[in-house]
């Protein structure tokens, strides 16, 4: 396996009104990062452990898997943010009516073992690696949030955080969007990775105008994992995301799953939803300015610009799903609304079929075709036009001669493989979907995945 | 790749009413097969032209895609049938009026290409080809039915059918169920084969009491072929089934969707649904007996036995599936309902990440718990009961310690990993789905299907 180089924008890549710059999570100030290697995975040269601490208590949310076999952390943290009913003791009960709703200190991330299918001790080695950050820091338990990636049904060791969480504590870095500071948030974003093959994250920044008429810029950055059981459904994989600005709950709520519904929720690897999706969004308020809420003139160009980073998470995630030789942009347009637009660019994107001929370089269309067929989308045959790679390959349902030579050309130098299809309805529905290639390195990977 | 053993039952298998008999569609008396090497394949070797003739009009009735794409034999078959409205001109409308209404006295199937996604010009090839059997046989061209199979979005040649269908009429076999009939049937299913690397046919015998008090025995065959864009949507694969009892219309309408539902609607190969699914079945009403209508006694043996068939049938198709080294049949109960057992079982049966796991012999029971939870069926997680290979490896939703060397054992030895998993939601719901473990060559084939 040659070694992949990140798809990720470069810093100073101006999209929409952000402008991506270095450093992930350790562009944002008010926060600081550590990855740290503790033991949770077999390879003692991989970090397994991130923690991300913030200088005083954020605002924070959350969207989770919609898995109903979810994993213990998420029913811990969904908790954490009130989200749910307390999922164990009465005890932690009466603390969720506490202060600093919804605000939170730290979020602990572990890989190596998802904590999923693991009952009541999972929950209770979940509540207790939340206590054990909270004791480091002097803050509630409920200030601490949790997530776990890796394998599944398999007992997680309470022993390896205990060790873990004060090496973490020692090795956070700065919380000033220094050199230190990104280095810090790269090993946090090490620290996630499962069968990725490159860490994930990206930080943008924006600027605009408050009602008080004052300019202000603002940073938002994130990391993510990936990339096998990646078919996020209304939520999303494992992810932190944090903004030096300050919101209110529902602005930053909305915001959130905004942003998601149009980049994260878009990615397909293989069709199959994670048990422990989830993906935390902090506020740190370290850079001053006025309360974003729904209604004032910076929530636009917030949403706007945490969908440009969510985006390239996103593109991040399907070009490093598992075994993938490319990254591929499945655009449907003229559907009957969005929503079947979105039906149809899902069918192209999980089709083993299309993908194995995109792995092979083979432009062979009517795998594209079938695919839309099955959707359950609505359109008549002799109404769809599909191009691959801009080379138009079929019109009003039926072949158009193409250069073959100058597709594989394509299929050899091009990093992204774009799939139109125009169905053709009147309709103005549309939808884009992001995923990858099927090679033989994705069964490769699962088929030995525990041992 | 080593060869594979075929896992049809062997002749004189006993289940249910029905004994299995040699012979495929050949131990069907009262029709003759044929299958030539036409030139619709690069290999000259292989045949790829298969003929069904009946001695006689025999009663007929087909099943058919729901794909959007469907392919120019579907659309003309479908009108043959009346099940739809011309696909195309006004003076072959006005013979759909005429007699012999749902009888057909051939069909013809070609393989190496679908006729799909051919516009007008591939319908006026199917219908070419059903007037040149019809000349040859003297009947009228509706009584002709048509099926392909093969590359999408290629225009098909009328002149291999032109020197094709000569070839095939001269290779009729007997319609006596004779071994020559035998071997005739096993050419053509071999015609039809694809990606396939078995030839898969079938035949049963079972006797039943009719309302006069008089003991018949009757024969139903049937050969299909798969094996990649295998999952049948209230339709299914590429098949011809036939029986020498007579029926009525809506008997044999009736009877055929019921065993399909249960049998071939049940395979999923890679959740890719075809084109150009099409089964037909014929009766020929060579063997004496009353006509069984659906509220005469023969009427619920003959389901049995047609269900008992298809099983096997659809086990062969699963067995066989593109890359396959294992049938792996999925079984849920204790469902809310029988759909919601069905969205299960398609979910563990379509996920990549159990069906690679079983191709690495890896008992990751965990992504069985995944793939339940991701499926929609109602279900609280502490309730399921999961097998695997008939051990148990999750109870309660947790991990049960099993005997690992014993698991890689069963992996190695069987040909069939079951899986098993109760929803425990007190509710009776069961369904079945047959699959096969997703693996290298999977992606071999499909890499390079056209080139």
């Amino acid at each position: 396996v040659t070694e992949k180089l990140s798809i990720a924008a470069a810093p100073g890549t101006v999209q929409g009104n952000a402008t991506f710059v270095a450093g992930g999570l350790g562009a944002v100030r008010g926060l600081r990062c550590a990855g740290v290697s503790a033991g949770f995975r077999r390879n003692p040269q991989r970090k397994d452990l991130a923690l991300v601490v913030t200088d005083a208590p954020a605002l924070a949310a959350g969207v989770f898997t919609q898995n109903s076999f979810c994993a213990a952390p998420v029913q811990l943290s969904r908790y954490h943010l009130r989200n749910t009913s307390c999922p164990y003791g009465e005890e932690e009960k009466l603390k969720a009516t506490g202060q600093g709703k919804r605000h939170s200190r730290a979020i602990i991330l572990n890989s190596g073992n998802a904590n999923a299918n693991t009952g009541t001790p999972g929950l209770e080695i979940a509540s207790q690696t939340a206590k054990l950050v909270a004791e480091q820091l002097g803050c509630d338990p409920f200030h601490v949030l949790v997530a776990s990636t890796g394998v599944i049904g398999v007992p997680l060791s309470a022993e390896l955080f205990q060790t873990g969480v004060p090496l973490a504590m020692a090795a956070l870095g700065p919380s000033d969007a220094s050199p230190a500071a990104h280095a810090a948030a790269l090993d946090a974003a090490q620290a996630i990775m499962t069968t990725d093959t490159l860490p994930k994250q990206a930080a943008v920044q924006f600027t605009a105008t408050q009602s008080d008429g004052l300019e202000v810029t603002y940073t938002i950055g994130g990391m993510v994992k990936g990339s096998g059981m990646i078919q996020p459904n209304m939520a999303t994989l494992l992810g932190v995301l944090a903004t030096d600005a300050w919101l209110n709950q529902t602005a930053m709520k909305i915001a959130l799953q905004k942003a998601i519904n149009l980049t994260l929720n878009r990615v397909t690897v293989d069709s199959d939803t994670s048990t422990n999706d989830s993906v935390f969004m902090l506020a740190t308020g370290a850079t001053p300015g006025k309360t974003i809420n729904a209604a004032c003139p910076l929530f636009a160009p917030f949403v706007q610009a945490l969908t440009v980073l969510l985006e390239d998470l996103a593109r991040q995630i399907a070009w490093d799903g598992e075994g993938a030789s490319k990254l591929v942009t499945v655009q449907v347009t003229g559907a009957k609304d969005d929503k079947e637009a979105d039906a149809a660019a899902r069918s192209i994107a999980n089709s083993p079929l299309v993908k194995t001929a995109i792995a092979g370089h083979d432009a062979n269309w009517g795998r594209i075709a079938m695919a839309l067929g099955k959707s359950g989308a609505q359109f008549e045959q002799e109404d769809v036009d599909i191009d691959l790679m801009g080379l138009a390959v079929c019109r009003g349902g039926l072949p158009v001669a193409f250069d073959e030579q100058e597709a594989l050309r394509l299929f050899e130098s091009e990093k992204e493989i774009l799939i139109n299809a125009n169905l053709g309805t009147g309709g103005n529905g549309q939808a884009r979907i992001w995923t990858c290639d099927l090679t033989h390195d994705y069964i490769t990977i699962n088929g030995d995945y525990r041992t």
